[in-house]
């Protein structure tokens, strides 16, 4: 059943349970696990070093791709296993001890853990946990449905646990192409020019003594929770769409645009199902997570190629995907998220980057992790990598939550994890603010007519017009600015009636 | 006396005076000058721009590299010249009319400028003025002690005016690399690998026909206006020393370090003079200024090569500069400010970025921009082109300001340029703090310890102590956090007495 998977024959020896497995990973160590955004991520040895963390004192630095699917983070979280976790989450349990100060969580770029770790600014990588489609006749790693940090947390550690997962079609052999920059004194450039372009290998290619454990496994991953496009995602999608039109009408681009990157969740899937239909075509992505909307946009022939890191889907999409991979793999590329964020690559390919904000303020800077700039929910994820870096920097939200109760467009925002410098056009369901070559005084009533909800508008335009009469290039109120946060947790409402 | 210096024929045609060329400049114009950093600038054209601006409507948009020397930027705002300035300045005229809301200025990463040009993220450029050393047989323009955006202006603008500067020594000729990248639909990788390598051309290449008038001068460059190393700052560097040297000590890096970058101003200035005498050889610099401290580093024989886009001297190191020209341009090289500040060579190159705060919070926030998070300096600079590409960003100031009544270490900064994913180590003369892979809650007591002046310590530690009984990741009150700001507006110093 796993013979044919398992193609080095040495390694046939080094099979064993999950429990085995997990006792190879001892207190204290920084452990590296597959898996980006619920894809590719291992199943069978969270579970089991969360049952040894029950039975003996066991605290490991768990560092990721991104977020796990199977309520992994939730089981070893309450098993009191994580000590440290980087570099994102979304997990609810993980959630509520992250706040609650019991886990130490470090919420960085995604393109830069693993630049991190490979210049020793992360402690090393002892064991690295790599869920695996097959493992070649040389040694090499054939990943699942992500690459993630796989690649370099198979390079560093100095053991090496295989979860062969036997729900992985072998027909994914050929999807990866695994590449990493070398150590910085000797560094060439990365020579990827065009999204769908392959410059490495597609597997992950290891010293097969180092693989210390194999684990065979049957699950599939977790299916994606995006919800289906609403009246607000629609309307944020034909904004967008209607800004595309304008800036290829304007000669800024071609009817191919530039290659699009969008962040994982609900309102980016829509934007991207809302292109379904648009005239834009020989579209590609240089993304970071393809979600069902790609697919789709695949199935529609619109979008050409799809490069990323990871892909999560739906349970109906996740079938149609697997009976087909054939022919998606020719036009799907996974690729170490270090290289699907490099800003090396986002800046060469201009990227149009859509990220979801949680808040922005009147001036343009966004908040995509901080409730009350103090509450983290997942993480910044990639979105600075592609923000920065890219031609066009989107934030996309509704522009209010909690039945209105709180807007999105608020006067300060209350945690910063993209400045003005980085955001270039902001859009909810009432419209779209372009800011580029805008001065903050100029964003203001911008962002307030276009963006905010109508009811909150009248209390947006009174903060800034009292703040120009204080004066400054970014005015503010200092001791106001927060107030409507402050409202919010006092009278349950940031309106002011 | 110019004629070796106008080698193309046909142009010696083009000879007029400031004020006829200043003529070519129409109102509603977008200017692209010369200068960074009080280098390069063209002395003629603002002040004949400024004039014109006195006796008819005329009003333009301004880009340069960075600031402009000779008061220049003060001229032209009293003149009311300037409707909107990008992307960096620092004159107290201009700020206060930037303050009263008079100009608008849009404060931009150094590296970006050029590529929105290129992309038409901004409007083109209508003229270019350029101040140059030479024009070359077939039109390439010879900058003088700046590159900064001229060979973007120069690419772009349908008229160009050359400042051709007699006070430019010819053995300026060598200096400069021109590369630019191409637009993105067609671009390369930047083959640039190593801080002392050439990849373009001497000159600025431009078609001749679109030079429209050449203006001679003679004045020099502004001299720099940085002080000398004070207790503070000999205390700074000691610190970033003995830090440097236990990463040498733990294999991070060899004793030639990483090249180094260091921003303008009195205390990077000090730092980089720190580094004389210490064991550090072999030393190379990938920034984008050089100021008196980089040419003491050559002359100490510790720094073997220096690349960046400006150099700003003092009057005496300006003197000794230009007597060694030959020897000094073996060792510099002067690039496009988008190629000395590119992600892409930054982020190969691994530098060690050393930039300067106003502020900073207890989670590592950096706001190098805007006093109480309204009131602009001089802009963001090159900064964040550095520390988010760098591999490792250190922040520096002084403990205090206005005898000790502003605390540069506060509860929450009142504007953030640089978030803690983008800032490695701070610094002040009290000590450093290591924040790589540390979270918000562990970050906090390490730098109210190691950072805060002793007298707000006990504040600090205080609002951190009652934000974590709140709870969150990043806890915080947010009524409280702006009260110090607050306090020093009412009572002239943050000090809780």
């Amino acid at each position: 059943m796993y013979q044919d998977r398992i193609r080095h024959p040495a390694l046939l020896s080094k099979l064993m349970t999950a429990k085995e497995a997990a006792r190879l990973i001892e207190d204290g160590m920084t452990v590296g696990m597959s898996g980006f955004t619920r894809a590719g991520d291992a199943k069978a040895i969270p579970a089991a070093l969360a049952e040894q963390a029950r039975r003996q004192p066991l605290k490991i630095t768990l560092i990721t791709g991104a977020s796990l699917g199977n309520d992994s983070d939730g089981l070893m979280s309450e098993a009191g296993l994580l000590h440290r976790r980087l570099p994102f989450q979304s997990d609810a349990v993980l959630r509520r001890k992250i706040n609650d100060g019991e886990i130490m969580f470090i919420d960085q770029h995604l393109s830069e853990t693993a630049e991190q770790l490979r210049s020793g600014s992360l402690a090393p990588v002892d064991a690295a946990v790599i869920e695996a489609t097959a493992i070649t006749k040389d040694g090499g790693i054939v990943p699942t449905m992500a690459v993630g940090n796989s690649a370099s947390f198979a390079q560093q550690a100095r053991q090496i646990i295989i979860e062969l997962n036997l729900s992985a079609p072998l027909a994914l052999e050929g999807l990866h192409d695994i590449y990493l920059p070398a150590s910085r004194s000797v560094r060439e450039p990365i020579p990827l020019t065009s999204p769908e372009q392959r410059i490495g290998a597609q597997a992950i290619h290891v010293d097969p003594a180092r693989i210390a454990a194999i684990v065979i496994t049957d699950s599939p991953d977790s299916h994606s929770s995006v919800l289906p496009p609403d009246r607000e995602t629609a309307a944020i999608a034909g904004h967008i769409i209607d800004f595309l039109k304008a800036e290829v009408h304007a000669g800024r681009m071609g009817q191919e645009l530039l290659p699009l990157q969008a962040g994982i969740g609900t309102i980016a899937n829509a934007v991207l199902q809302g292109l379904i239909g648009s005239p834009f075509k020989g579209l590609t992505m240089f993304s970071e997570v393809l979600q069902d909307s790609a697919i789709a946009l695949l199935d529609s022939g619109q979008l050409e190629f799809a490069s990323a890191s990871s892909i999560t889907l739906s349970a109906a999409m996740h079938e149609k995907f697997m009976r087909h991979i054939a022919d998606y793999r020719s036009r799907i590329v996974l690729r170490p998220q270090e290289i699907s964020n490099h800003p090396e690559i986002v800046r060469r390919l201009g990227i149009i980057a859509l990220n979801t904000a949680l808040e922005f303020d009147i001036y343009g800077n966004v908040n995509s992790t901080h409730v009350d700039g103090t509450r983290m929910m997942n993480g910044i994820g990639g979105s600075g990598d592609f923000a920065r870096n890219g031609q066009l920097s989107l934030f996309v939200s509704k522009s209010v939550a909690k039945g209105g109760g709180i807007s999105s467009v608020v006067p300060m925002a209350t945690h910063v994890d993209h400045t003005e410098h980085d955001v270039d056009v902001l859009v909810t369901e009432w419209g779209l603010a372009d800011l580029r070559g805008l001065a903050p005084r100029e964003r203001a009533p911008l962002i307030i007519e276009r963006c905010a909800h109508p009811n909150y508008r009248p209390q947006l335009r009174a903060y800034f017009a009292q703040a120009c009469r204080e004066g400054g290039h970014t005015p503010h109120l200092l001791m106001q600015a927060f107030a409507w946060h402050a409202r919010y947790q006092a009278e349950g409402t940031m309106f002011m009636s």
